[in-house]
């Protein structure tokens, strides 16, 4: 699936909508990767993420000890790998050989890409202050990339409980706002 | 319309998948709304929201100031409105009336809930560290409102640029977590 470099200016476009996303780490143990809800953008450009990870899980540690990471943000044709990849912990598994999905070397950071998912953005760790109270990342995106083989790309987004839905249709209405 | 009393522990159902919302204040000038999309859960219970309120808005220094806030959230059925409302200033306009919204009486906090959204959320300022550098507050939700009339209810997700998505279909997955 080919992609393209993304323009730092239009990532908020990304994460705004609120997709499920998966964050890729590449600790001490290899590579890994989570699933994960609560994310905001921060600032448009240069673009800065804050996000919280658990201190139960196995991420956790390597992305604050690498202060690396990648947010990838897959769609539902993903659905079922996004879940499996939720439900079971890096510390027993390796996930991307078990649910095939494909680490790909990233440009700017040790943590991988994800081939299969439309969207993937190369963090680093900018500010750690709300780790020990909230779990909480300020990321600065070093690097974005989109995949090119998708026009109007169905997110997945959790209501809760398993619940989830599709992105639905678009509507144009007119902000004078970013 | 009617609403219900909501759980705090399904507070993140709510915001976890991205909606665009509404945020009134009640500052010295009056009740305020604005648009915003820079949202995230970051505990479920008691529910705690992280937020971006730009400086350049009316409504920062009425939620600095009063520590306190009504976010709500709309439906597609509002989209006209949300996007006005997002376009001019609560310095200018008393934004309420000028575009139908009705502003009601809250339990714990002086802002306003908004009568037409199916969902409202009275919140406080628990932590506002990262408001000088970043704009970012962290809200506690005192008390939470959904209305009776939505079953799914059509949430907007902003793509950036005046494209917003509308909730579509729901897929049922089996997460472990919540």
């Amino acid at each position: 699936m080919a992609r393209r470099s993304y323009p730092p200016a239009k990532v908020y476009g990304l994460l705004e909508p609120g997709p499920v996303a998966l964050l890729t780490t590449a600790g001490k143990a290899g590579p890994n990767v989570m699933t994960m809800s609560w994310l905001t953008m921060m600032e448009f450009e240069p673009p800065l993420i804050g996000c919280v990870v658990s201190g139960r899980n196995f991420s956790f540690e390597a992305l604050r000890k690498t202060k690396q990471g990648v947010i990838a943000i897959p769609t539902v044709e993903l659905a079922d790998q996004v879940v499996a990849v939720g439900n079971c912990s890096g510390c027993e598994v390796d996930k991307f050989a078990e649910f095939d999905l494909t680490p790909l070397p990233a440009e700017q950071v040790a943590a991988p890409l994800v081939k299969e998912c439309y969207a993937n953005l190369e963090c680093r760790v900018a500010d750690g202050r709300l780790v020990n109270q909230y779990n909480f990342f300020i990321l600065d995106v070093l690097k974005a990339w989109v995949g090119t083989a998708w026009k109007d790309p169905r997110t997945l987004h959790h209501r809760g409980k398993g619940r989830f839905f599709v992105a639905g249709e678009t509507v144009k209405l007119k902000p004078k706002a970013k």
